[in-house]
């Protein structure tokens, strides 16, 4: 298969496809359908409404050049929330800013709750920053993604540069020289205000990175890791939930390769199309057990999809709830269906979507250059084996936007070999928090490293739960997590402000 | 004057160029006659000749953008020195890399015997990086200064990253991944190494940067402190010789005004052509003043010009020295002559210069985009009174490249406000060393930050004294200065490998 299957998962919005590398089919990129739903879904779902201000700010198109191109300049799309930040003019409490992540920042705000839930305690303000591509920060309007020559200006680096100034131009701007910066991030975005601590400490105070795989580069952990930990989400629900899953591929290429096989999968999987390739009928359902284990949540949520408390442990409900005899394919249909259809809404499933077939955006470009994480599948997990070709990849890459990959770019940039070594003496303040239902955690920081750079890890939590908002159903660990971070935010800033005071005597 | 008489101040070359802003003479850039001298000398002087092997590293011409020229490849030249380095085929013994800064590798290699002198103890291989755009390593050869096109790949931020990837290659093809790396970097070389450390800990355990002015940048040091420190080390010899040169400028202006005064001036300071502009002659006059102070060594030395120890002592012994009722010109004229003749093989000077009209050169290029230093002259200073406009600067630089400064880039990528407090908790391994002697120190960092962020400086010391070769006539303080050094080279190198091995363990 191509490989976009392997590579091009969006953190968030990951999609896996799944395909046999000697049909080789033409690469899938991830059908904007998604995201539109997600977007739509975010604006119509019933999302604690949080009061922020929009703003934009003129920001510079390259940081890292003097090209006379370089100098342009886009809007910047940032929010505020300032209710409880210390009254002016001059300010002196944090300013905690969240380092945008691949989409509309609306969506970020909105999901996590946790940010306003302790900006009273912290009297903080809250910025959220729009990250370059996405949403209405275009740098080239409707024609940002039309090429490289575009799209060329979407790297970290530059992303990072942006939160950068616009921080530092905030602080001035609001008379808030003395107000401490802490940076928040989940997912791609924790990856984000990771690196934004680790390059820009004199900037943020520190960091606290949600679910931040900074390891799933380069061959720092298992390539493997993603889906056996997907797979173990199922597995210790039920062997037999597993097992029927880790089956049904076989049935289902078995189904397809059958005469009529396609209308039969078209109608087993209530496809409002007919289905044209069980590859996309692998991918539907594929992404579905994937985005469960990401978000596996302990609580009703609807950060993807609504979903119930403990969606894996739901799903395999429902597969061991049918009687002996009914077909494995009927099963994992029911199952996946707890994923696209929770609230009952749907009678029929875009199983094919109805992308464009450019399937151009910004993360699959990510992907293509910098965030290069390569993903196998092993025969222990519950899919379908899978081996990571880089010449391939890198082909397909190149087709697809006409630029070259550069596969060991965030490690040289952003180190993360060796974590352990280099962090030891170096750098302080930063939080990683896992939860280890979600795959993403196999490539994050699961070990402290020292005395304030620390990894807090929960057996039970998934993508990035500790940013949802509190909720009157959430397990005690949870909370116990929510209050070890601020304790440890609280510390950062208790210690700044310390420092900041005995070194304005000397 | 143009902004350029303030700003575009090489570290290593610098010329100042005075004037008044009234006059507004057309910008003078820095001479490439110069230049040129200075690497005929470098090539033909008798410096410690040191054997090195000289290589080129396909080298990515843009790290942050995925634009498709980004990825095309030019030749960054480096040297290496392995004679000491452990015998491999695997090696564990240090690498030492030096940050090459804006002028030919060789040059700096051989100014930096500090590293040859010590790498025998430390069985290290040296490296030698030259920075992209000067010496060999132009990107587009001889276009590479045509313009902004070209020229904006000429940062500081590409350089960081050339340097890299390019140990990063180096370490994987010589079997040396287990090698600690420590960058040496002296002036805006010492800058490099100092923000290496801080941007890639993952690459370099550690920096000693010499006479790095890494606080040169927006209004964190006083903008008068450069010039009113060359005025210091001339009054601290002699108040006599302090006032000789205050007075003079005076003088020369009179002079210049008078009918005749031009050839005058021609016959005075002996230049080869008849002097045009009085402003020539008193760069001229400054860049002698301000040169020796910065190399005001307690040894001879040829760094820059072939000098004697204590060079200021001896243009004040030499103004001291005139009988009572000889005129100042002829007097500061002499003093000039020391560093400008000192080996009494010039009959006349080119005190005009033959530059290149066009005078473009990477420096200059630099210090209109990334490196805006503020500098004014006090009327404390024994220069003439010289304020900094910014918007003159501005327009001029936009005028001479076609592009606009980025005066606060500098600190929003590196930091440097409130150092103190931002670096008290945060990263490790730096030594700052400064010598007050010379005026960059006041740029540089003088006190300790942390127990591992160390300044060592030295009264007498002056540019990056402690990157020569030992020699018998050494002070016992620049000894001892080197000594501490090395014992805290040798500590972190002794800590990486203690690290190293507890941590393999677990």
């Amino acid at each position: 298969m191509g490989f976009t299957s392997m590579c091009l998962l969006p953190l968030l919005f990951l999609l896996p496809v799944f395909a046999t590398s000697r049909l080789h089919p033409p690469p899938i990129l991830f059908p904007s359908a998604t995201i539109q739903s997600l977007t739509q879904k975010s604006k119509s779902a019933n999302h604690t409404k949080v009061p922020f201000t929009t703003h934009f700010f003129p920001q510079q198109l390259d940081h890292f050049t003097f090209k006379p191109q370089a100098s342009r300049v886009f809007y910047q799309k940032y929010l505020m929330h300032a209710t409880h930040w210390d009254k002016g003019p001059t300010h002196t409490a944090p300013i905690f800013v969240y380092t945008g992540n691949e989409g509309n920042i609306e969506w970020f705000a909105e999901n996590t709750g946790f940010m306003f839930d302790i900006a009273p305690k912290f009297r903080a303000l809250l910025v959220f920053i729009e990250h370059r591509f996405y949403g209405e920060s275009k740098p080239f309007g409707k024609d940002s993604y039309k090429s490289a020559e575009t799209l060329g200006y979407l790297t970290s680096t530059q992303a990072l540069a942006d939160f950068a100034i616009l921080i530092r131009s905030l602080k001035q701007n609001l008379s808030a020289e003395a107000s401490p910066v802490v940076v928040f991030g989940g997912s791609y975005g924790g990856m984000l205000a990771a690196w934004f601590r680790l390059k820009y400490p004199h900037v943020a105070i520190g960091a606290l990175a949600a679910s931040a795989p900074i390891l799933q580069f380069d061959d720092i952990v298992p390539w493997s890791s993603f889906y056996d930990a997907v797979s173990r989400d199922f597995e210790v629900e039920s062997t037999n939930c597993f097992q029927v899953i880790k089956e049904s591929w076989d049935d289902l290429m078995a189904v397809a390769d059958k005469k009529g096989g396609m209308s039969q999968l078209t109608k087993t999987f209530r496809a409002c199309k007919k289905v044209k390739s069980v590859y996309s009928v692998r991918n539907w359902l594929s992404a579905a057990f994937v985005y469960t284990a990401m978000v596996d949540y302990p609580i009703q949520a609807s950060f993807m999809m609504p979903l119930p408390a403990y969606p894996v442990k739901e799903m395999c409900r429902i597969i061991d709830g049918f009687p002996s005899g009914v077909d494995r394919l009927t099963k994992v249909f029911s199952a996946a269906s707890l994923y696209y259809n929770y609230s009952g809404a749907n009678s029929c499933f875009e199983i094919e979507g109805n992308s464009d077939p450019h399937g151009l955006n910004g993360w699959d470009w990510q992907a293509c250059t910098e965030m290069v994480m390569p993903m196998t599948i092993s025969n222990g997990s519950m899919f379908t084996e899978f081996t990571f070709d880089y010449k391939e990849f890198e082909e397909d890459c190149k087709f697809q936007y006409g630029v070259l990959p550069r596969p060991h770019w965030i490690t040289t940039e952003y180190g993360g070999n060796k974590i352990e070594l280099v962090l030891k003496r170096y750098g302080s303040n930063i939080i990683f928090s896992n939860g280890m239902r979600d795959p993403w955690s196999r490539g994050g920081v699961l070990k402290n490293i020292s005395s304030s750079i620390i990894a807090l890890v929960t057996q039970l939590g998934a993508h990035h739960l500790d940013f949802r908002s509190a909720t009157k159903d959430d397990p005690k660990w949870l909370t116990e997590q929510r209050e070890a971070e601020i304790k440890i935010l609280q510390g950062w800033i208790d210690q700044y402000y310390k420092d900041s005071s005995e070194l304005s005597k000397t």
